[in-house]
């Protein structure tokens, strides 16, 4: 199913951290079979384990983020169990995202649709071409973007995302950034400097302070706002004890650069 | 109470399976009596009972979309019990409309007032004439529009609902779609022609399709995202075992138009 | 740790019932000290207990609303224990503001910062000078704003949440009102009139509608819809049995002004 010998996706790791996922079946517009779930996956798990890994960006090969699931291979095994185990692979890929203790940006270009957007919406940040597409599409197969609809209903308005769902029609990059699906747009050209700057504004912070963060802050907007509080008022007196922030803060009193961050 | 002989909802529907009521008591502004409600609630049980309808839109007759509950009818009758009853037939009105499987486009010209605008927040697709104006106004009168207010907050953001219900004010059309309360705006002379072409985008999908993601739609945005998979995952299983979705999908597969759509 | 014999917290009351506190450090940008959150704590039970107090504005001294948590005080006491204390301290005041039965408004100049920022987005409005800027800023010496992101993300969609969360970013006042942190911005000269404004549309309503309502709002935005439209039919029941209620709809029906409006 591969377009080349090349592994369905590419991982690449700079030395500051920064893991890059491509997803690599550019001819498929980087549909999500199996294997390129599976892949994704077992990618998201190494980065987990990986202590110096710091920032991970997901990017499609070729023309596009990511055309949703591969449409030829759930057509040819129809039975309602099959598709379930399918959609539980794809909620569990995606969750990782979520469940990540690293910032996810996603990087897209050309379209994203159906599971393809639901990607974009699970990332924790996204960065769109001018050019880029988003569209809840399978409806217009007769297939409404259920697990889609999860992510971006988490992302955007209720009629806005509902307008997506019954059409299957696709926004823009402005609109996406208007509604909240994505948080900057580049030109094509400039996407890659748009994702490093935004990289840049993150990279620099201690890993452990946004492990903490992020875990909290889906845990907490799934809650009433007192439990929410509990949740938060832990995590934070929890990263308040960490040496970083204790360096960090005592830094910020001393009016001088914490000692974990490096000067550029 | 009825302005004329005429009902007091008017249905009418087209060969497309496309039901438009529209409420019909222009000289009361389409106030949301007792009767009016029950006469709603019953053209929208026959819609859900009819399996070629397809598409519901709610308009208003003369020159307002509605003015929210008959006060005149609602003073005249001072008790806690005949209000709890009140508001619960008109809840029950407002959760039939969500839980409709097909979808519901309010079409808005004039105004739309208390549980008039929350009538707008219910549907599920929203559009407004450009002269349509919004306000959750019970507080000018005494009255927070608490049901409303159920509505307008799971359709636009927490500070801008709150502004709404605590001033009273109005806000115009183009505020209403960047809000999130509308999904498009159209001159009044062209608004049903707004009405039709988002139609057109919605009706050659497979009914199914639509009933079952509406459904989940709803249900999974009340969960947690782990929860809401589980249901958004089985339904969208569900939805593929359907015959609609198996030729749509082949159809895409093969790069022709499904059997069921048919050819404009 | 005051920087005069003022009162850490100025409280006025003019006339008409309008509140006013004033947090006052302006030389430490009115960090949220223990002694500050006490204080506003202790102000805002005054308020709650006083029965002609109608509306509060929360504002600064000097040059800036608010820069967050007392970070000289917090660094000097390190413990799981004493950070937890305090931050459940500072979530029973934030908590304070939202279950005040008064509309609170927040005033914002210079900047607000991490529990600052917090602060604005618990108030239930913002009005925000044109030059204000916004941050939940900790991530930067190493402490993620986790009791801030409660309150941001239930103003704020998802993902522009957490850039800021992530990065530590400012955003000026235009993006603030965009996102919905904020419902105004005015010149900083005319900010007062601006709040003067906003109060102007709130002060003529009945306090016990506005009690009830605001009670109500925030527990069924918290629920699934058929729960928050239980909660709020019974408070809009409830409601309308008050006087106030009953006139004002009388009044309405009768196109005079209600005997409680005072006519300017």
């Amino acid at each position: 199913m591969t377009d080349t010998e090349a592994p369905i996706v590419l991982s690449e790791r700079n030395a500051d951290g920064v893991v890059r996922l491509t997803l690599n079946r550019p001819r498929a517009f980087n549909a999500l079979s199996e294997a390129m779930l599976a892949a994704l996956q077992s990618e998201l798990k190494r980065v987990a384990d990986d202590e110096t890994a710091r920032i991970v960006v997901i990017a499609g090969a070729g023309r596009a983020f990511c055309a949703g699931h591969d449409l030829k291979e759930m057509r040819a095994a129809p039975s309602q169990a099959y598709y379930e185990d399918l959609f539980g692979q794809c909620t569990a890929t995606m969750l990782a995202i979520q469940r990540l203790p690293l910032p996810v940006i996603a990087r897209v270009h050309g379209i994203a649709t159906a599971a393809g957007c639901q990607l974009v919406a699970m990332c924790d940040l996204a960065v769109a071409a001018d050019d880029a597409r988003f569209a809840v599409s399978g409806v217009n197969y007769g297939l409404f973007c259920s697990t889609p609809s999860v992510a971006l209903s988490r992302n955007v308005l209720r009629k806005q995302a509902m307008e997506m769902l019954l059409t299957g029609d696709f926004i823009d990059a402005a609109e996406a950034k208007a509604r909240g699906l994505v948080n900057r747009v580049a030109p094509l050209e400039s996407l890659d400097a748009e994702v490093d700057a935004l990289i840049a504004r993150i990279i620099d912070k201690p890993r452990v302070a946004i492990a903490i963060g992020k875990e909290q802050f889906y845990r907490q907007v799934e809650t009433g706002i007192a439990e929410a509080y509990v949740i938060a008022g832990e995590a934070m007196a929890c990263n308040m004890m960490d040496e970083a922030a204790l360096e960090g803060v005592q830094a910020f009193i001393d009016k001088r650069p914490p000692a974990w961050r490096r000067t550029g």
